[in-house]
């Protein structure tokens, strides 16, 4: 049987193939046209490029050698533009998909490469609504995400407060272990099949941490409704002015007026997908803070001990990237109910401090005290 | 003195370079935070992916050998997708720009890029709002470009109706005729400087029609009111559902709520840049119509009889492409009215007819007739 390529049907050909992954009557025009964001809401927008060989590596159809099958490829495209949004605080209202592919690419590999995408989109009813497919050299895949949020509920890296406590929404590093496991075979031959299958679905599957959001949502909204109240009755006491409790910052504060949607609760923060080292430090900077990090409260997928030294371990939940997690600055209060809610992986990591410097520290002495830099993650070129 | 590269400075060296280039506080986080489309407008997405070596090609620097200088390959890209917007009614928001760079690009490189591409983008306020940098092995650029329209005026392929005018808003040919210039030096040397001067622009710095999207909706206005005022008089006399004048399509109509917005001219269309025939082959099989051109009428550049054949300037205007005007069909009133508008260049070409087929007729015998169809435009693989 001979497979079918792209040369083969040609581009025409292809896009009829694709079509049936995206919502009927949006593809077929210059652009989509698509209903905006909900009212008040702002439009957030995220785009990302991935690059065979940078950051997939493919075979052309799914040969156990190769670490990323097709699905996985887009599976991960697709899960890492949502994170942005994440991120942001945003909820997801679609994707474009531009498509670089080599003349020679299985047809079969770019609908396996959709069903990936899609798979993943599904989970947050987010559709394919337009794309671009060009030949090229290599075979890239520019994403880009757009979604909505309230601009005060936007989650920014600048933001972070002196005494903000600093959690991280799952483990660290099961991403890496996961990628060392796909390309040595004889690695990790004591882990339990699940232990193996859970680590390297972090790798190929990671989820983007969109229901983050949606609990922190209500979380935010019950925390300012309460504070509302206790400022309601405060009010007739205080002039408008002096109404700003250490939690929240009112936005032209009218007791009359009170709309959650204008409130916010001082949230900063973005993902891990660079590494959660980068993501602590990234804030830290666009936040003009310091931050001090308990390195023994990091959490750790457990089978990791089973793999690598305690030091490996922390340098690949550190620098290892690709986990997509959350790492969110938030008041205390509200940062020990997240954490609760979320459960097993989350957790509070450490606190910002005043300064710039970032200190990775252990009282229990497991770990070596280390200052963090922006120079030991992951940087192209 | 040595050049400086981009492995030079690395990513995020570049990202500083490139920071000046958009608005301050929407670069440095996950994603942007932009405000929505104005109520009652949709939001229209549109990508595309320009690859070195088949959409653009430069020597690194703008020797005078490349056809395509950065400036020129930043320009053209954005020119590329507001050319989209305009194609569906749209007026820009913005755009987020996804590079792939090779190392050795040298910094200057990029940032001549991002100058060409916010010299297009300036004419229309449209500001870059984010955007990713990767390593590849091919340089590349994916850009993706939103806007709004009122749902009821986005122009579509669908929708053309028999009888209707078919306006090419301006000249066919003259891109791939500057592109003959550029790389062919010896070729049309009776050509004056102005002459050859203006082919070159037409290739290098294309102008998206969003000026016709503006001006047609004065005109749609103003027909509209026209349209309205005199069924408000008649409205007495008839039941609504009977109010559908051959150019109205009224959505809903109730004289008592009359919002120009709600109201539709039947417009169809889409861009040239794959070429007038495609473009006109591409609505009429959208829309389920035939089509009749009068090749005669096909406006060309006037030096183009100076450099080649009649037949040649034909071939070009139908399939050369990328002249980025705007091919509408709509009713013949309307269509003379923007055609004088337009003024020099813009023609109705010909009209929509019952069938499938696109004749290309003249009746004074300059050119053959001959069938349109999809096959001869420019295809990707």
């Amino acid at each position: 049987m001979t497979l079918e390529l792209l040369k083969d049907i040609g581009e025409q050909g292809l896009l009829e193939r694709l079509q049936p992954f995206c919502p009927p009557g949006i593809v077929g025009d210059d652009g989509a046209v698509i209903p905006p964001p909900e009212s008040g809401q702002s439009l957030v927008i995220t785009t990302d490029v991935l690059v065979n060989g940078v950051h997939f590596s493919d075979r052309y159809g799914g040969v156990s050698q190769c670490t990323t099958s097709p699905e996985d490829a887009g599976w991960r495209a697709a899960a890492a533009n949502l994170s942005d949004l994440a991120a942001m605080g945003a909820s997801p209202l679609g994707i474009t998909v531009g498509l670089s592919l080599t003349g020679d690419v299985p047809v079969s590999w770019v609908e396996r490469l959709y069903q990936g995408m899609t798979q993943c989109l599904n989970q947050y009813n987010t559709p394919i609504v337009g794309g671009d497919i060009c030949r090229s050299p290599v075979i890239s895949i520019a994403i880009t995400a757009f979604g909505q949020v309230y601009p005060h509920r936007a989650i920014r890296r600048t933001g972070a407060k002196v005494g903000h406590a600093i959690v991280v929404t799952g483990v660290h590093g099961a991403s890496r272990a996961g990628l060392e496991l796909l390309l040595k075979p004889d690695f990790g031959k004591h882990l339990s099949p699940e232990q193996r299958l859970s680590l390297i679905k972090a790798h190929q599957r990671p989820q983007p941490r969109l229901d983050v959001i949606a609990l922190l949502e209500l979380q935010v909204n019950r925390l300012l409704e309460l504070q509302v109240n206790k400022l309601k009755v405060e009010s007739s006491n205080f002039q408008s002015d002096n109404l700003q409790p250490d939690n929240l910052q009112p936005d032209n504060f009218q007791p009359s007026t009170l709309q959650p949607s204008t409130l916010q609760l001082s949230i900063a923060g973005m993902d891990s997908s660079d590494g959660l080292a980068d993501a602590i430090v990234q804030i830290c900077r666009a936040s003009g803070v310091g931050a001090e990090i308990d390195s023994n409260r990091i959490t750790l997928p457990q089978s990791l001990s089973k793999l690598v030294s305690p030091e490996q371990a922390l340098d690949w939940a550190l620098y290892g990237g690709e986990d997509f997690e959350l790492v969110l600055c938030l008041p205390n209060e509200a940062a020990e109910e997240l954490v609760a809610k979320l459960g097993e992986g989350a957790a509070v990591i450490g606190k910002i401090t005043s300064g710039n410097q970032v200190w990775l520290k252990d009282k229990t002495g497991t770990y070596a005290d280390q200052l963090l830099s922006l120079n030991k993650g992951f940087q192209h070129f």
